[in-house]
């Protein structure tokens, strides 16, 4: 299973009220994106070079029931919870010890000279593979 | 009624898929709301200072159906969608031109000492009317 | 003469400091970049995709002698400081209204390729003009 | 000495250009110098609350020699470079493996109510026996 990202709060990561700002619970949620594709063996830089696709968010809903504060140290929990035609759908929980401080759900499009496209078989296949390994677990 | 915010899409804007990078199009929904709010008359670094209550952002859920570049001109609009006890929810809707590029919902909590407080009578009363003027116009 | 862009410190732009996050002024810095590129007709896209050449931060100098806070208003005025083979030198200042908040310099490169490029004609005779109208005024 | 720090370059840290966007390079080093003081057992949360002092950057000089890519590895390296009466200086530098890309220098200035403040002695005592183990091994 992918490892849990761990996210220490920095002094630009918290806003005018003290708590962590929204916008940067998303960059936490963006490093642990790249880190699941990354250990699944999948670099953008590569797709978009080799198959000319590039992944965009294309939707998110993002709930923030906790208030997270500066140098607290948070963990970021992907998971994949679905996959359409060309899209990815990822869970997305940031935890403070067992408290849950954010829970989000990220659309991910495959994109390919600005218009949608398919899942390439590749992705697919990966995805596919990694969603049942992680149902099986639970 | 609130003026839409006009944007300027820079080049930090863009992220490797050249096209804007999701949060950035939550950067501009927030310069929006730091414009709606101020021509309400109501200030965030007052309210924290005389009343002790922050504004945070509880929830969003955002959709992107279109891909904005980097040098286009983009439209913010807000409006008051609903009050909640201790909630304000906003729709915001970013275009370009009349092509829909955003469709968002916020809901701004307030908070007091890190827990959340019923709306002040205030703001309450300035959301109802606006909301009220904006319903009676369309 | 291009005009000053106006600033409005949004939530988000502050950090744990309650003052203006340095990261927040490189944000308003860029935007007064873009806004200065396209009063001067060029636009980066049109750049790219004509010419093949970006133009990216290559250094930066930010001295930050004032805290700026939520809500106010701040103005950031450019100049164009000198222009170099490769490069173009930009002052850049940011006020709260006569009070200087933010001294900076950046130098801004072309590149073509991920190699440094030297300045096309057309931007060279554009920025000499305008550094010369600029000099002409003070 | 304290471990240099690992980043991984995410879409949303790659601008229009394709390369590192150099505000994306000041998260980096945010990040890296959060990390230095956690492991020097200073917390900017502790310090705010019980010294009622905080940090910020007050200068920055950044040059960015290098341009790193989507899915690349950087390592950020940071050391003490001087104290001042009220200020911290600090070398950062990025590296991809041992190919220099950023090159830059912060000065962190203690704040307190607003004003300028002397470093608290244990502070400073913490930063010097640091430089002082660091000149030692170099």
């Amino acid at each position: 299973m992918i490892a849990p990202l761990q996210i220490r709060v920095g002094a630009g990561d918290v806003d005018f009220s003290g708590f962590v700002h929204h916008a940067a619970h998303l960059r936490f949620m963006e490093r642990a994106r790249t880190e699941l594709l990354r250990e699944l063996g999948l670099e953008q830089r590569a797709l978009a070079e080799t198959e000319g696709i590039l992944l965009v968010v294309r939707a998110m809903r993002i709930d923030i029931p906790g208030l997270a504060r500066l140098d607290e140290e948070l963990e970021v929990k992907t998971t994949v919870a679905g996959l359409g035609a060309a899209t990815l759908e990822l869970e997305q929980k940031i935890f403070r010890g067992r408290e849950p401080i954010v829970d989000a759900r990220a659309t991910v499009a495959v994109v390919c000279n600005g218009r949608p496209r398919r899942l390439p078989v590749e992705l697919r296949e990966t995805f596919e593979r990694v969603a049942g390994e992680w149902a099986a677990k639970t």
